[in-house]
Formats: C-alpha cells, sequence, structure tokens
C-alpha cells in the first residue's frame, strides 16, 4: 500500500438505511464467493430475499447458511450454469416458486485468466466468453421476459470491469466479452424502460479475491505494480463494491439508468493518462525542467 | 410523463446514515438554487457544516438560514464570483476562517443558455466559459493548493452534463466547457491522488430547476421532446442527484476516484443508441417485419 | 435527402496511389457483397490479391470473377462460415497454398436483423453474436498465429457500426457483439504490436446495401428518419468505405493502430447531443427565445 | 525505437491523387512550424493556396517561402494571434482579400508544457486555455459565421492529442482545453451540417517536433519511456499526421463528420489496458504461470 492509502481507509460497513430491500427479492449469479458474496451479504443485511446460483452447489449452499444465519434473511441456493440457457430457465422456474421472480438481478458470474492471445484456442475463447457473454445474455433475456409477461419492474446490474472498454491485451477473451456486456446493458436501458426496467453496470479495478487473483495474478508479481498506479493507495474491499451496488439497485437511484460506474481507486485515469508517469519525477527535477523550459524559445 | 414512471418513483429522503459528514466541511458553489441548493441541504443534513459560493449573497443568505434552521447545522453564505481568481482567494480565505478548509468540494456553478453557433458573439463565449472552465479550475487549483500545503485530504466532485461527452449544438460553450471540466478532474484524478484528493464528475440529465429550465427551454415546449425519449419516462429531482453526491462525497466512496457517473433516467443511451427510434413500431408492425425479413434471402 | 447534401457529394473513384497494394494479398470475409465487396473491388484496383471468404460460394465466385475481370488482378473465392473454427483453419490453410499468408486482413462478415429483445430466443441471439464476435476472433486468431509463427506482419481491421459504443435497442445481438468485436482489436493493438500486428476498426453509419436493410429497415420507413437527422444530409456510399478502409491498411497508416474511426455523416453526434432537435426551430422562433433568455432573472 | 518499428516503416511521401486540392484554399493556424508546416506542405504539394497564421510572421514567411518554392502554389503568411477575437476577424479580412474564404480550415495552434499542476498560476491556466480553447472557438466562429454568409461549405479539422479525452496529471490546462475543443467540433458536426461544414478531429500520438518536446520532455527522459509502450515501437513523423489530415479534409471524406481519428502508434490503446504490463512476462514465465493457473480449484 502506498503511504497516501491513509487518507482513503475503506469503509466496510452498510450504508444503505435498513429495510431498504424489505420484501424485495435479489438474484445474484455467482452470489457463492468474492464480490458476489459481499453483494448478497450486503442486500441480506438490507432486508432482501436473496437467491444466489452458480456452477457449485456446496460452495452456494454454504455460502447461503452463512449469511442468512447472520443476517436472519432468506438466502436460497440454486445450482445454474449460465451457459446453458435450459439450465437458466430451469434456475428461474425454481425461482419463481421459491420467491416469485425478482427485483434485482445482478449479473456478476465470470470467468477469466491471464494468457498471451496467440496461446488461446477456440476452446479458450469460447470458454469465457460462454459465461461472461452469453450467460449474461441468457439470464437477462430469460428474466426479462418472464418480469414482461408479468408487467413487473426490476434493476439490473452488470458488473464488468475497467478494460471493457479500452480493451486489454493477455485478457482478450474476458475484455471482448465483458465489452459485450456493457452494450447489451446499454441497449437495453434504452429499450426496456418502457417496460419497467432500470440496466446499470459497475466497473470495478483491482480487488483481491481468491478467483480473480488466482488466475490473473497467480504469482503475486503483478500486484505490486497495480498499486503502484492506483492514486488512492490501495485495492478495493468486496464490501465498497457491494456498498455502489446496493445503492444502484435500491429506490434511491430509480432514475439511473445505462450507467457506467467505475470504482477502481482511479487506477484506469491513471494509466491511461499519457503523462501520469511524470509522478515519478522529484521536486528538485522539477524545478530544473521548469528552468529548461523557461528557456525555450519558439517551435 | 410516461405511463412507465410509475415504476420509476423518485426517492427524496436522505439516503446516508445521520452523521455521515459530521464534523466535515462542504464548500458548495452556486449552493443557493437548484442542484446546489438540493446538495447543500442533504449535506447538512448529513451533519456537514456547509459554505456556499456564488455571486449572489441575498440569494445564498436566504438558502443559508433556511436550510440552517431545518438541520441545526451551519450554513455559511459566500460572495464569490469564480471568474475571478482574486475573488475566490479571498473566498477561500474568508472560509478558512469561518471553518477552516473543506473535505468536500463541489463545483456545481454554470451557465448556460440555448443559442445557434452562428449567433453567438466572442463574449457570449467567454460568458458561459469563463464561469464553468476558468471558474471551476480556479476553485479547485486555490483550494488544492491550500490542501496540499496542510497535508488534508479532500474529496472534489465536479456538476458536468450528459451531453460533455457527445457534444451537442446549440449549447455549444456549456458543452465544451463541461468537456474542459471532466478532462480536469479526471487528469487531477491521477495527479493530486498522492495528496489524498479524489476527484469525480456526475452528470445530470434534464431536471427541472429555474436556472436551468429558464435559459434551455424558455417556451417549455423542448420538455415534452425529453420526456418521450427518456426510459424512465419522467425528468429528476434534485434529490436524486443530492444523494448521489452526498454518497460519492462520502467515506463509503474513498476508493472512487476518476469516476464519471451518468444519472439522467436512460436518456443518453436513449438518444445516442441508432435503432431506438424503433420504439415507436407496434406490435402488428413488428410482426410484419418479422414475416418481411424472415423472407429475405442473401446480401 | 436534404438541401445539404449538395455541399457533401460522394467521392467514389480510389483515392490511393496506383500499386498501393501491389504484391500484397488481402483477406475479406463478407467480400461477396456489400461493403465488403466494394472494399475488395478498391483493393484490388490497388494491385492486391484478393482471397473473399464467406459461406455463399456462388456469389463469392461471381464477385470474384467480376472484380479481377475488371482489375486484372486475382481474386479467390473460398468458402467459409467463420462461426466454425475448423472451417476457418481450412480456408486459412487453402489461402496459404493460394496466396501465402495475407498482409491484409478485414473482418466485414455479419449478420443482423431488428427485433424487440423480449422475441429474441437463446439461438437468435447467437445465431448473431456466433457470427460477428466468436467468427471474427476464430478469424483473427487463426491467422495471427499462423502469422506470428511466420514473423510476418500484417494490418487487421475489423468492420463494426456506430451503435457499438453507444448500445442501441431493437439489434441488441449485434451492438454487443460488435463491442466484443471493438475491445479485441483495441485489445490486440496493444498485445501483439509487438510482431508487426496493427489492429484498426471503421464504424459506418448507413449505407443501402441488400445484405443490411432488407434486416434493418425492411418497409424503408426508417430510411427517411435516419436521412434527416445525418448532417450531412444522405447515406453513405460503398465506396466511401472502401477508401478509408484501404488507406487505414495501407502503408499511409503503418503508424495507426488501436483506431476507432467513424465514417457516418454526422449520424452519431447529432443522434447523441441533447439539444440536437433545436434544429427544428426556425429563426424567427429563435428571436422569441432570446428575448424571454434575456428577460430571465436569477436562478 | 524497438525491434518491432521494423514493421511499421512510415511513409512520407504524399498520399492523396495529384490536385486534390487546386483551387482550394486552406487556413492552418500554427502553420509555421511541426505539424502545421507539414500539413501546410501536403496541402499545398496538392494544388491548395494556404494561408498560415500564427504570431511570429518571420517564422511565417520563411515557412511560406521554403513551401511555396517547392510547390509552386502560393502559401500566404498572416499575423494573428489566436487569443484576440478582433485579431482573428482582421486576419479573416485580410485572408478574404488574399484568397477569399477557405474551404479548408485546420486547427492545429497550441501551447503547452509539463507542470505539477499545484504549481500553476490562474495566469499559467489562462495561457493555455486560452489559445486552445478560446483560440480554436474564435477562429471557428469567426470563419463560421462568415461562411454561412456567404453560403459556402468547408471542412473544419482540429488537432488535439490523445490524452484529450482520458485526461492526464501534468499537463492539466492542455487536457481540459483540447477536450473543450473536441466537444465544440463534435457539436458542430451536428449544428452545422445543415450549411455544408464537416468538423473531424485527429488526436496524435508523440511526433518529435521542436515546439512539443522542448516543453514536454526538456530533459529527453520520457522519450523512452514513451517508445517502450508503443506497440508499434516508434514515434511518428510529421508527414504522417499529414496525410491522415489531407485525407480527412478531401472530398474523398465528404461523408466524415463528428469523428474522431486517434493516430499514436497504438500508445493509448496500450497504455490504457490493465494487462498490457504483461508483455514484461518471458515465455518461460509464462509456462509457469499457465501450470499455477491450470492448478487452481475453486473462487
Ligand atoms: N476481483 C476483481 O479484482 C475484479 C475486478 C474486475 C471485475 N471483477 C468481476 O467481478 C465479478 C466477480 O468476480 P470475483 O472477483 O468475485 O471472482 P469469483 O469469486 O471467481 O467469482 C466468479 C463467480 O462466477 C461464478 N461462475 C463462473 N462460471 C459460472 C457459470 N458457468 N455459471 C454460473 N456461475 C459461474 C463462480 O461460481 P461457480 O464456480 O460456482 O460457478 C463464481 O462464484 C466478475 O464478474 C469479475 O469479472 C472482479
Ligand atoms: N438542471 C438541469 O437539468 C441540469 C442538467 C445538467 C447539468 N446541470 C448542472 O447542474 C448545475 C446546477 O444547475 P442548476 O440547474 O441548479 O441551475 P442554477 O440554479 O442556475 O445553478 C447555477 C448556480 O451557479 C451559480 N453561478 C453562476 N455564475 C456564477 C459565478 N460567476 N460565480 C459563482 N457562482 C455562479 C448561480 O448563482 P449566482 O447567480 O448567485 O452566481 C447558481 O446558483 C450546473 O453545473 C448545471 O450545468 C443541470
Ligand atoms: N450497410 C450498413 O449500413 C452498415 C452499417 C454499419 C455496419 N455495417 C457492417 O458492414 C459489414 C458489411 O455489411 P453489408 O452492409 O455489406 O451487408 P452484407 O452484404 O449482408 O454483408 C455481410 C457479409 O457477411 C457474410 N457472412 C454472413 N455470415 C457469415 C458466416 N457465418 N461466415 C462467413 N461469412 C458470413 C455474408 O456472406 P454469406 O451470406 O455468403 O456468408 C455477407 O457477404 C458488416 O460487418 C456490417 O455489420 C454495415
Ligand atoms: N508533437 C506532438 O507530439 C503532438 C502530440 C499531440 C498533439 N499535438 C498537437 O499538434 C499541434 C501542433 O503541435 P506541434 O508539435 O507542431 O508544435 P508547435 O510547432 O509548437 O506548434 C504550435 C503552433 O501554434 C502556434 N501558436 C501558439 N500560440 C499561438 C497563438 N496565440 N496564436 C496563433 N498561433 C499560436 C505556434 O506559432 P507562433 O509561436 O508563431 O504563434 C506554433 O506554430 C498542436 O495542437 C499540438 O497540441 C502535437
Amino acid at each position: 500500500q502506498l503511504v497516501q492509502s491513509t487518507f482513503f481507509p475503506p469503509a466496510e460497513g452498510v450504508m444503505l438505511p435498513t429495510g431498504s430491500f424489505s420484501n424485495r427479492v435479489a438474484f445474484i449469479t455467482g452470489g457463492g464467493t468474492g464480490l458476489g458474496r459481499a453483494m448478497t451479504s450486503t442486500l441480506s443485511q438490507l432486508g432482501a430475499q436473496c437467491v444466489i446460483a452458480s456452477r457449485k452447489l456446496d460452495v452456494l449452499q454454504q455460502t447461503a447458511e452463512e449469511i442468512s444465519s447472520q443476517t436472519g434473511n432468506k438466502v436460497h441456493a440454486v445450482e445454474c450454469d449460465v451457459r446453458d440457457p435450459q439450465a437458466v430457465a430451469r434456475c428461474v422456474e425454481r425461482m419463481e416458486t421459491l420467491t416469485g421472480l425478482p427485483d434485482v438481478i445482478i449479473n456478476n458470474a465470470a470467468g477469466n485468466f491471464v494468457c498471451p492471445s496467440e496461446r488461446l484456442s477456440p476452446n479458450a475463447w469460447r470458454s469465457i466468453t460462454d459465461i461472461v457473454l452469453n450467460g449474461t445474455a441468457f439470464v437477462t433475456l430469460e428474466l426479462g421476459k418472464r418480469l414482461i409477461q408479468s408487467r413487473k419492474g426490476a434493476s439490473f446490474l452488470a458488473i464488468t470491469t475497467i478494460y471493457a472498454e479500452s480493451g486489454s491485451g493477455f485478457v482478450v477473451p474476458s475484455a471482448s466479452a465483458k465489452a459485450g456486456v456493457e452494450a447489451l446493458y446499454k441497449s437495453l436501458a434504452a429499450e426496456w424502460g418502457r417496460y419497467g426496467h432500470r440496466f446499470n453496470i459497475i466497473q470495478p479495478g483491482p480487488i483481491r479475491t481468491k478467483g480473480a487473483f488466482s488466475r490473473l495474478d497467480p504469482t503475486g508479481a503483478f500486484e505490486k505494480a497495480m498499486i503502484s498506479r492506483i492514486p488512492t493507495g490501495r485495492l478495493g474491499k468486496p464490501a465498497e463494491i457491494a456498498n455502489l451496488a446496493a445503492f444502484v439497485s435500491s429506490d434511491y437511484a430509480t432514475w439511473m439508468s445505462g450507467a457506467v460506474i467505475r470504482l477502481d481507486g482511479g487506477e484506469y485515469v491513471s494509466m491511461a493518462g499519457e503523462f501520469n508517469e511524470l509522478r515519478r519525477v522529484t521536486p528538485d527535477q522539477w524545478k530544473m525542467m521548469e528552468a529548461m523550459i523557461r528557456n525555450t524559445r519558439g517551435s
């Protein structure tokens, strides 16, 4: 962590008023681990009944029990591989029985790993885009159709990443699929408002979770480089994403749709700006450089 | 208002926990009216001591008294024309005496009016860019320098607009100046993190305030056209911006820097997407179109 | 067409110097029809040996013969369904025999149709994203790997669309897939420069081709609406895209990589800017509005 | 220069067909030096009569004579400080006498220097934004009004920079002003198409000119860092910008308006993508990392 991080301590308590999600149902893909778990925990604390879905039922069930026992609100674990449209349909049917259709949907499930692109097989490509892009689309279309049918409004949120817009080498299937998810959500924000649906996007910067970091920085060598260019001088915390996600999904944000919110400690703007590396110039060097510039004549 | 707006009722109560800004000082330019007033009111309710600054001292004083009498927290009115760097310096000095340097800075003051660009004189151009771009820069640089000097961290927020990125005809000085403000804030997010400063941006969509609407839609004819393309089917409320601004400025968002948050009911994505006008196609027409498309052969 | 279109007549002749692509091989997917055919024709006129690939061999062969007989340069037709990685590999092998690996790659093949998203089945979703996103990835990865293996540089170009960044309702699978393609190309621009590869993107606005218009505007009713908001007052011509594509793929653009070039007559900025609808205000109405604004006092 | 730069040799000859700008008048601010000089030279070779304008008449005159003697086409030198609207008006009047109103306008004049933002005085801020943003606006509005009055179409081009969208520390006034210029040009692309005007933007990456490099990299220490992250492995050449600018301003691009074209060797996407630093990982390290990732279980 950089020195300046003392100015930016994380607040990990729940932000919204108690009961903000009472009588609400929230559906979170990948809700058993990492950021998905943190969002589930926050929504549950705020009164929501949660349904979490991913491939590993045992992991989901353990998370569901742990959160539910802390918050006193039901958390349901439903097995679902989002790559399979029929599995998605079955999962939604199960949810309808358990809780009814959701008020809040968070598309958070994803896969990713670092790899030079010339080493990617077509299957490796598909292994990521099928989860991230097709999976998000199948979940969103399945739920959307049923909500429209039932004339029920909902808030949809997708978790993407700060390199979805810029692209990035070495995580190319993820970059492409996440960019696709952002276009999907901006498109539906425009199209499905008339059915009472909102669609928003959160782009997290680096946050240590086992799922992400074991596949993106297996040796741990990259973390220091990342932190050194984060203006707030530290990684994020799952609870920080969870508070933002809860706000975006809440009644305080009913006028928010089509928004894309970066929460990354400033990393993106810091990388993207051409002269930001000059942070390494010392005050003495600046004095010298100023003198040189002042003495320049003409073009 | 469109029918779907019943799905998206505005929440105008304060969102953050009581006392979120206790012992904090907030400085809001243009805090006497419109959105600035709403943000001041929210921060004051949350415990902040506020300093509001603009040209019209009487307006500021009345707002200060009204808010302060409701919240029980001090609101100070300081006259300041942000176009004048010396007036800005004097205002900041006065604030140092009154409250000390601020923890929260909101650059909200602006000017704007609709006009075909071929009717703009150089003075008309400057009348807007001097307030919006230079004014924001003078306030930000003056406060930044003093905060750095005092080794004090702070959250800076700029209020821009949804046409800052895309540009827009008929409000060109405003579009240009607001784009400049966004670049200023993204730049400083990268550069001044090391001093404990965060910089973020909120882009509001249309919200009825006297200041904005009397100069952007003097006849009232444009409002209907705007609402018809807003997916959530209504204009925004000042309190919705205020809750978002309070969150961004709060300790719950210490990892947010360099973010640009659109809050516009979905208007921007709705305008920008090439085929969104097809919302006017009726279900029967869709059936016909589907049949025609299905019968198309080849390219 | 709008009156102002007389200021913007299309130039349909070839722009680059004769022989600009002599001894070069160009590979164009979807090169048998529409924009792909126009790009093939231009590159062929400029001396390139072209390989065009898509599903319909007869269409390809006819185009190949027509162009080749006009330009005197060989055009090869190769059947290839880009959704199938093995078909892509076979196609590239065939090209290696015919012409060797290409210097210029244009990913232009695509599918699209207008449809309310609630009517999209998972298969309809996949029918578009498989061609547009996976197809582009399979072609790009297959060629990239072989070019890297052979230490050969190349220029890659993807044809996307103006709604790839903004998203758009009613063409949602296309919007998502095209956004994915853009991220893919920006990512590889960064990653594969070291292998001598450049990656760029052209975003066309509306250009009448049978393939696009029969599925996007089957009744012809939408065309007028589009033209009315295009600042240059007309649709584009395939040859205009072809000249831009030839430039981007040529030796005059070796320093261009990671660029995203919109060519749309100004439609995108015109749609996206919130106040651009005020073009409908008449001069007399402006006079009245100016008077009203001038008389406004305060905020 | 990096090894891969051999794949990307610059082409410095003129690209467009001879006579592409015959009987055309081009107005280039800052046309006496650097990129402005290169664009003037290219347009002059292509048949344009050029008018170049900036503060230093002697520099302009020397450039004018040199180019004119090489191309045989007239180049006029007109003194003009773009910060001063009256000087701009006088300059345009002089041009009307010399050549008539222009067909091509290139806003290229600018000022810039690196500096930590906490060392910027209000005057330092204004010294840059007055040239870059106000100067571009004054030139554009003055010419626009007269062209509209004369019912004459024209192509406007602005030269901005790759950090206009992202912002950048240490060049903050320039970043803000250039972002303002981009919004100005996108706005007018939408608004003034009806008068026969097009507006486009080129964002150059680093190109060694005395004016830019002496104030942005006075010690020369930064150049290596920049090159190391440019995928094409080298800086750009003025002639590469000139060929692109000539294309954009030519009759081959009459359907281009509101476009923003980055020409930067790929630097921007390379900086912005979060994982691009992994280019430093060696093939052996990749093998190890792949093994570690493959062995990861769960999230
Ligand atoms: N952590 C970061 O630094 C970071 C940064 C940017 C973005 N993000 C995004 O944040 C989200 C959460 O990531 P995380 O860091 O929390 O990692 P994580 O713990 O690995 O979360 C991914 C989740 O997705 C689920 N999942 C994977 N494939 C699935 C499938 N086919 N069907 C259903 N569920 C599936 C996983 O559960 P199962 O294995 O049980 O299926 C897992 O719970 C992701 O969208 C990620 O891209 C994270
Ligand atoms: N309302 C909307 O629909 C909307 C949409 C997008 C963005 N916005 C943005 O939201 C912000 C607030 O707008 P609003 O709608 O609340 O309008 P508003 O009430 O007119 O607010 C503008 C404020 O700026 C102050 N101001 C103007 N010139 C100043 C100067 N030279 N020095 C100091 N203060 C100055 C004004 O106070 P004095 O007259 O006392 O100086 C006024 O309080 C603006 O930045 C606006 O661009 C609003
Ligand atoms: N025209 C416009 O207004 C417009 C606007 C924006 C973007 N674009 C883009 O411009 C490009 C060309 O479009 P166009 O207007 O020229 O339409 P088009 O004539 O329909 O071109 C599409 C081409 O893609 C080929 N294709 C489709 N599926 C394929 C597959 N699975 N494998 C291989 N090739 C396949 C088609 O050939 P087969 O049927 O033989 O396979 C056809 O030649 C597309 O990328 C489109 O998105 C066009
Ligand atoms: N070179 C690069 O790496 C690079 C990268 C990105 C963008 N750019 C942009 O490219 C453009 C050209 O830059 P360059 O590298 O060629 O540098 P340059 O040679 O210093 O060009 C700047 C020109 O602007 C003129 N100028 C400055 N102030 C003026 C004023 N008040 N009124 C009228 N003219 C004025 C200067 O002439 P006088 O001194 O005679 O007035 C000079 O000819 C600039 O817009 C720059 O921002 C350059």
